[in-house]
């Protein structure tokens, strides 16, 4: 059986946690990452700006050989998906629709809770995911998580107390608004790395989805992967468009494998 | 007497501690501010991507009739001053700069800490300074402290605690090298909003010098303006290449004082 390549593109890296949830899912295919560290962040820029970037980031992958494009950046996705859909003429899948799909089959009561950064808060991509989904959504902006991610504090007592003002003050908002929730989504790709401290802090009973999680699992599904070749013969190159230290000196925490040399590549723009 | 007009440029909208210290020496100046909020960070850039970031945003300033220009991006001070002032007509002055001055005014021992972003640390900016005005220095990179005061935690526990991470890990740094420091160099712009925090963490009789202060002072002799003339005639105009939301939202905080109206202006590049 032939394997497929599939290209991953994140506005820094992020999005390698995505990467790391693929190569459990589809371990015998061939993955290029690109990281477009140079323009980062995507948060502040118009949905113009993003979709020309994130459009150029594609075709870059395209011409890498990549059958099949997983968008593992929430605002490129939020902002971006159909531009990115008519740029390159192979699949394309973001992180958003299918962490509202998981939380629509997690969820009893039909509210569920969104934690991410202030900029996919601001593009309600989550909550108009989700209501989609026939759910109700609440989001909130968690802007301290990305750096303390960053800096390695993954099991600090500080990223405890933080993670322990967020989730009081979503309880209050959630409590306001008069939702019954049940789940918890995660709408970043750093947050996958302090999941055991988020499901440690959060109500009892409240399920933890996680985007990257599901996004790997409807990978599988779009990309006609069989869940059957676990056999582990995955290849992974690493492209950065800047600081490409940063990037080989963090990426393996988010990969949880060693992310190997970063090749730097200049997408001009 | 006419009123100086004083263009200050940083690449978001923490220099607006910088034109807060400005207008308390030089209260009767007009002020244009530009922040490059569209193409931040400037950290992770290169140096000839900067420099020609910063020459347009001077440039921009000099337009719009500024007759001295600072500086108030330690990255851009540090590494794109020289490219700055062949690119103007006007005086340019740096942070930088008058931080290691002011250190070396306040140091007895001769050995003094700085504290900054990773950008700036990586720069070695302020030690070249430092060295330059012929004190030892030491460097330390706070990465959570610029997220934690826009998150506007600036009187916070968990901001207290993050504070003293840092500086005891930079204590038994430079016990390590040997020095006998009795001066703290804040070489960022957002950190005079958690000043008190700072010098209450500090080792007692350690001086805290704050660069945006020093640069104030540096521009009043520069500039040849009175320290006689405090009347507060001070207009005030901000201009930023993106999130004029968010810089108005938090700008005020920084500035001291409402910003007014921040004006959308298109840097090209």
């Amino acid at each position: 059986m032939k394997s497929p390549h599939i290209g991953v593109f994140d506005s820094g890296f992020g999005g390698l946690t995505v990467l790391s949830a693929l190569l459990k899912h589809i371990p015998h295919a061939c993955y290029t990452f690109l990281g477009d560290t140079a323009r980062l962040p995507y948060g502040s820029k118009s949905r113009r700006t993003i979709a020309h970037y994130a459009s150029e980031a594609a075709q870059y992958l395209v011409k890498q050989g990549a059958e099949y494009l997983v968008i593992a950046c929430n605002t490129a996705s939020a902002l971006a998906l159909d531009a990115i859909q008519d740029a390159v003429p192979v699949p394309v899948l973001g992180v958003v629709e299918p962490g509202a799909i998981a939380a629509h089959a997690a969820s009893k009561t039909g509210d569920v809770l969104v934690i991410a950064t202030a900029a996919t808060v601001q593009s309600h991509a989550y909550a108009s995911a989700c209501h989609a989904q026939g759910l109700r959504a609440l989001e909130k902006a968690c802007p301290l998580l990305v750096p303390l991610v960053e800096e390695g504090w993954t099991d600090h007592p500080v990223t405890r107390q933080v993670i322990d003002v967020y989730l009081s003050e979503l309880r209050a908002e959630a409590k306001a608004a008069g939702l019954n929730y049940d789940t918890l989504v995660l709408g970043c790709t750093h947050y996958p790395l302090i999941r055991k401290l988020l499901e440690q802090a959060v109500t009892p009973g409240v399920r933890v989805i996680d985007s990257a999680e599901a996004t790997a699992e409807a990978a599988m599904k779009l990309f006609g992967q069989s869940d059957a070749d676990k056999s582990d013969t995955a290849q992974v190159r690493c492209f950065a468009t800047d600081s490409v230290e940063k990037f080989e000196r963090l990426g393996s925490r988010f990969l949880g494998r060693p992310t190997g040399k970063v090749e730097l590549v200049d997408l001009g723009g």
